[in-house]
């Protein structure tokens, strides 16, 4: 039995939903209770990704404090390009920039900006990295450089090879380097692919390191890619996909140390700190006001240099964006509330929450078996409702359930009850 | 007198913020009452751009409906790239860009997506373009290229120059386009420059024009530019930075049927629709999967081709971003309680505004001396909070107010109090 009366999701196949929906606009607005309705539904054919049992992204949960934020940001409607338009949100984002940066323990300081996601942050990365190698490329573009080459893992995100299609650099221009049984970079690996780079008369310039790779969660050994990265004097952003700040976990602080040498660093809040989509945060160190010189075009309509406040302010054209969403004040808020303690707590339970299903899971022998009927499982717990678990297939494995585990409401219950709904629901196959 | 009681803002200079506001973020958590004094000082010192005398952006005002579409967005935090995670928010976009792309007049359809905003948008159209000129980019770079030119006129906006940094093209390849007196684009005059650039050996691959440019919310006319980009097998895009479909207003209509012949549009519902931001949809009028083809990266972790729905309906591949907010919710909902008759109204009040704010400047002789000393009344403004009024230098012109109609909200006591209060405020210079 579920100790959750509500289910995860009430699944519709797209033609039934449409036929519930009535998606078609009119000429004619509709009646105050049409419109109740229709909010309704919305609510209640949509996933509940805050449910106890939903396992399904990289995000989970969500925190109260945050949601408040995240309403007062929508009902406030502005955006952050200027100091004169958005004061509040401005000084609050730099004060998370600076409270980050401290946190990573970049003592000469660095930047930062926040942007609406993870990928973007990845592709700040190439660009920065781009144009420390060559400023002249942003005036001049690719045409005329010596091909330039990208480094990450097999199983690094899939936005870095998005980003090297969007930035001119083309996806073949992302070696892909080789990973561990555990999903970890292989220091050695990526010190052949730049010799083979450069023996190709190629340039490497990146490399993209990950802690809490999409997949199997493995962190990449980031002090010793950082010595080959010194040593071919290379670009290292981090792609943090799941980690905050732990002090009781070693994993994390280890990573926290090894995050002193890297040049940027991609964070996102609303994974595993549970800031309502969208809150990343891209910071670089950088003492050179790189992001600004990297990215500026100094629109005489919003950048006024003769403004009667002090111009360093209006960060909007360390931007690739125009308008930009306040999506700092949602974390802000909450950090406020929680105080950095009560945050390391939410990613301690949730580690210990893993490791607790990680001993289950060995405890049941038919773990083994279940795997290879994923898609079949997958189709029986979404039409029932009762959680949601991606899956996948990985190297020579068969499609397996990729659990994740973030919420601070996820009970020994709820993974019990995974693992035996898994077991049920495959039975018969 | 004002007949509003309340302030656009209450100006505070970024020292003094600092001190009015506990930014500090500490170990230890705060209490509700001190979380809730946070609140109500981000909304006290937040600009208030729903108040009907802010006229500083291209955005002004806000639709209580969308609002409330924002908050059920916010709460359900999910992310729109597959169906499985966001059912009712991805059939709702799919009904939006069709209706949008039916009220385009693309007979043969076409595809779209939403994203965070109209530099994105804007990028997206150089992207596909590239793609559509030479697909083998995406997979190579630049590299081996010919030098790659997008022509835009001199009032188009600053995020075609960022874009083309950002994609490895570089801004000095971006050839700007004269435009006459009243801001539209010479078509003489691109023609000339599509010529210089192929007597250069470089490759001319798009023309962005724009319909309501940032400043002088000019039109570029549309039909010669697509004859001419017809004739050069140049993509083109629009960028419809202000406009909202209007029967009764000729300048949209004509627009509209322009929009019939261009590759692909870039549409702001953030803007002179009022929905909270981010709301922007990228539409190309296209049918062979170009969007998909140039964006995809078929993560194998999020879509899986062997699940038990039609994954057409998993879009997200055709981003450059992962994780993707359902602003698309917001913008259907105010279109079901307002209908598009209402949506139509919205427009043809703020031109009837505007109209009658330039018939009014007609009439009052100091408003041709007032506008050099347009920084010291920008600071009076804000000082005092009556009103908010974005300015810039143009060509020739010395400082000048640019004014931005759009709230319903704004009416002609409010236009004539702007007039009074420029004059008022700069009266001793």
């Amino acid at each position: 039995m579920s100790v959750h009366s509500d289910q995860v999701c009430e699944w519709r196949s797209p033609e039934q939903l449409k036929e519930l929906l009535d998606l078609e606009l009119r000429d004619k607005g509709e009646s105050e209770s049409r419109v109740l309705q229709y909010c309704r539904d919305a609510i209640k054919y949509s996933v509940k990704t805050t449910h106890p049992r939903f396992f399904n992204q990289l995000y989970a949960g969500m925190d109260p404090y945050s949601m408040v934020g995240s309403f007062i940001t929508e009902a406030i409607t502005t955006s952050l390009y200027t100091y004169e338009v958005a004061p509040v949100f401005t000084l609050m984002e730099d004060t998370l920039l600076r409270k980050m940066i401290e946190m990573i323990g970049w003592d000469e300081g660095g930047d930062g900006i926040f942007n609406p996601g993870g990928s973007m942050s990845n592709m700040y990365a190439v660009n920065l990295a781009r144009y420390r190698y060559c400023p002249d490329i942003k005036e001049v573009g690719l045409f005329a450089a010596k091909r330039l080459v990208i480094l990450t893992s097999q199983e690094g995100h899939y936005s870095i090879s998005k980003g090297a299609a969007l930035l001119g650099i083309g996806t073949k221009n992302v070696y892909i380097v080789s990973s561990d049984k555990r999903g970890k970079m292989i220091p050695s690996a990526l010190e052949e692919k730049i010799k083979l780079a450069k023996s190709e008369g190629a340039v490497p310039f990146m490399v993209n390191a990950t802690a809490g790779t999409t997949v199997l969660g493995a962190f990449d050994p980031i002090e010793e890619i950082a010595d080959i990265c010194e040593k071919y004097n290379l670009w290292l952003h981090v792609d943090v996909r799941s980690y905050i700040h732990s002090p009781t976990n070693n994993v994390s602080l280890l990573c926290l140390l090894c995050l002193l040498r890297v040049n940027s660093v991609a964070w996102n809040l609303h994974k595993m700190l549970m800031v309502p989509l969208q809150c990343s945060a891209f910071l670089v160190r950088d003492k050179t006001s790189l992001l600004q010189h990297c990215h500026s075009a100094r629109a005489t309509y919003l950048f006024q240099q003769d403004k009667f406040y002090d111009v360093s302010y209006d960060t909007g054209d360390k931007s690739v964006q125009c308008g930009r969403k306040p999506d700092a004040f949602k974390f802000w808020l909450m950090w406020k509330a929680l105080g950095t303690t009560q945050l390391e707590q939410i990613v301690d339970r949730a580690i210990a929450m893993a490791r607790y299903l990680a001993q289950e899971i060995k405890k049941r022998e038919e773990f083994q078996l279940v795997i290879e009927v994923a898609p079949v499982v997958k189709e029986r717990m979404m039409k029932k409702g009762s959680m949601m678990i991606g899956y996948q297939a990985h190297g020579d494995k068969p499609n397996f359930f990729r659990m994740v585990v973030i919420s601070p409401q996820v009970s020994r219950e709820d993974l019990n009850f995974v693992l035996d709904e898994i077991h049920n629901l495959g039975q018969d196959l």
